[in-house]
């Protein structure tokens, strides 16, 4: 199936208990893309960057057979900047800086050779940027996926709900599944959440793995357990490329092929992990992915004669 | 394999967001014991209680195959009290109230049909009453289970190193792993805890399920998502007690068959925190443990046609 990747491409400046970054290439839309490329290719890729943005890297994202017509350049203006600090324990952090630049204004344009896409996986920006790529699509995609942050839920509820009413596959993590939903038992949010209309929604809790949801039925995903998390920064919109690109390889939306693609996208995000930035995604060979995802595999596996 | 259980039986007064109790039954060895013998007949008891203890439960102990040869009860003496308020998360609590009464001066002993036991599960105590357990034993059991408190971490930290190095199997928690440790990633406290002496490790994490390491290899058990947890008292003390139950009735004590005895426990302390106490663990049917352990293998299973 042909999978098209939406979101920010940007600088990132990091820190972490192990270290600092520069601006480094960043955004959901460069690490869904890269994640997802190992899947299937093309992957397009609809977004919008400044002057500024690395050209290297946009060479590097040609040759993983990601697409970016679809990546409006504005000459003038500067990309999309996020700087963030993370506290020890790697799962809170602060906003340093945030300056919109191109994103302030972003409308997306989808270009011709993308449409008829059949897999739209919507990376995290403003809902109603999302709801208009979608309805810029002359047909629905098979299946639409949706990633997003609490950021919305504070500022745009609404816009943001009635966005989660129009796709298949809502992705969040569980602190933003207990704010949107109010609801501390993360099975009572999730029958909440996908009241709103996306009937499939995955809880990502980080190092505790993720929950994928539909209807009466719950998977469980492990995380794998890492002596180091050196950087998050990522990990959620790689996974989500990486069980967006799963689902595209395989042309299979059902919730049994679906847990397989959690497991893949778990294992992208994985990696993700492991260093600053995109630095490990960029470069990945098959069989490391096919022996990290057998680790998954066997993480959970028992006999199950009981 | 013939089982032993050491730890406290206890009142408990208990406050979670769902409600209050009275003075009801609690105390680690009356939730092992409970829970083991849904998977082995006899489960020998060693532990102490005043003479205001529930007569009536014990009858109910006696039911389930229960032996309480080794329960020395002190008539003039009062059985330990705990009371504790557990926060809205349900992961965090804070102590009330501790009396230790008996428990202060608490010296076991193993009545003589409980020598020649082949599995010993010692259930949270001061690690010196542990150790003097399996020094009053004629002969080293095959197995050896410990759990223990972060209470003992902070105030008697040698005697528990020293204990630990004497058993098996220990089983702490996420909090405890990395207090005990000195190290937030969870593989490398196990690491460390590991060369205190304990060739397997169990870290639980409440919610988010369980680990179990053994060298370099280590086994993710999920926790089931539940709508409501109202009351966790007890369920770290269910989950060993269910872990060496079903390795007690299987008699097969390697990493493979533990992975088996950790989702058993999983699913006995799964039950354990639907209701106040010990109400939900007293009279469970067979028909419901496989039920609940059947609901643990499905939610980690996927055809691994990659």
């Amino acid at each position: 199936m042909s999978l098209l990747v939406v979101g920010s491409m940007a600088f990132d400046a990091l820190e972490t208990p192990f270290g600092k970054t520069d601006k480094i290439i960043g955004g959901a839309a460069t690490y869904a893309a890269l994640s997802a490329s190992y899947f299937v290719n093309p992957v397009n890729v609809v977004s919008v960057v400044g002057g500024d943005f690395d050209q290297e890297h946009i060479r590097l994202m040609h040759q993983r057979g990601i697409d970016t017509e679809g990546v409006q350049v504005k000459e003038n203006e500067k990309s999309f900047f996020w700087s963030g600090r993370y506290f020890n324990d790697m799962n809170s952090r602060e906003t340093l800086v945030t300056e919109l630049n191109v994103l302030a204004d972003f409308d997306p344009v989808v270009p011709e050779s993308y449409q008829n896409c059949e897999i739209l996986m919507l990376g995290n920006l403003a809902p109603q940027v999302q709801r208009t790529v979608i309805e810029r699509l002359n047909k629905r995609p098979k299946l639409i996926i949706m990633d997003t942050m609490n950021f919305w839920m504070d500022i745009a509820l609404e816009e943001l709900k009635q966005t989660i009413g129009l796709v298949d596959v809502l992705s969040i993590n569980d602190e933003e599944a207990r704010q949107l939903s109010g609801e501390y038992s993360l099975v009572k949010a999730a029958k909440k959440i996908m009241a709103l209309g996306s009937k499939f929604l995955i809880i990502k809790k980080g190092e505790h793995g993720a929950l994928l949801f539909n209807e009466e039925k719950v998977f469980f995903a492990p995380a794998l357990p890492l002596e180091e998390v050196f950087d998050p920064t990522g990990a959620g919109d790689t996974f989500a490329g990486g069980f967006a690109g799963y689902l595209a390889r395989t042309g299979d939306v059902s919730f049994d092929n679906m847990k397989r693609a959690v497991i893949n996208g778990s294992a992208l995000a994985s990696f993700c992990v492991e260093k600053f930035g995109t630095e490990r995604i960029i470069n990945l060979s098959s069989s490391e992915i096919e022996a990290r995802v057998q680790q998954f595999v066997n993480l959970v596996a028992f006999d199950t004669v009981l």
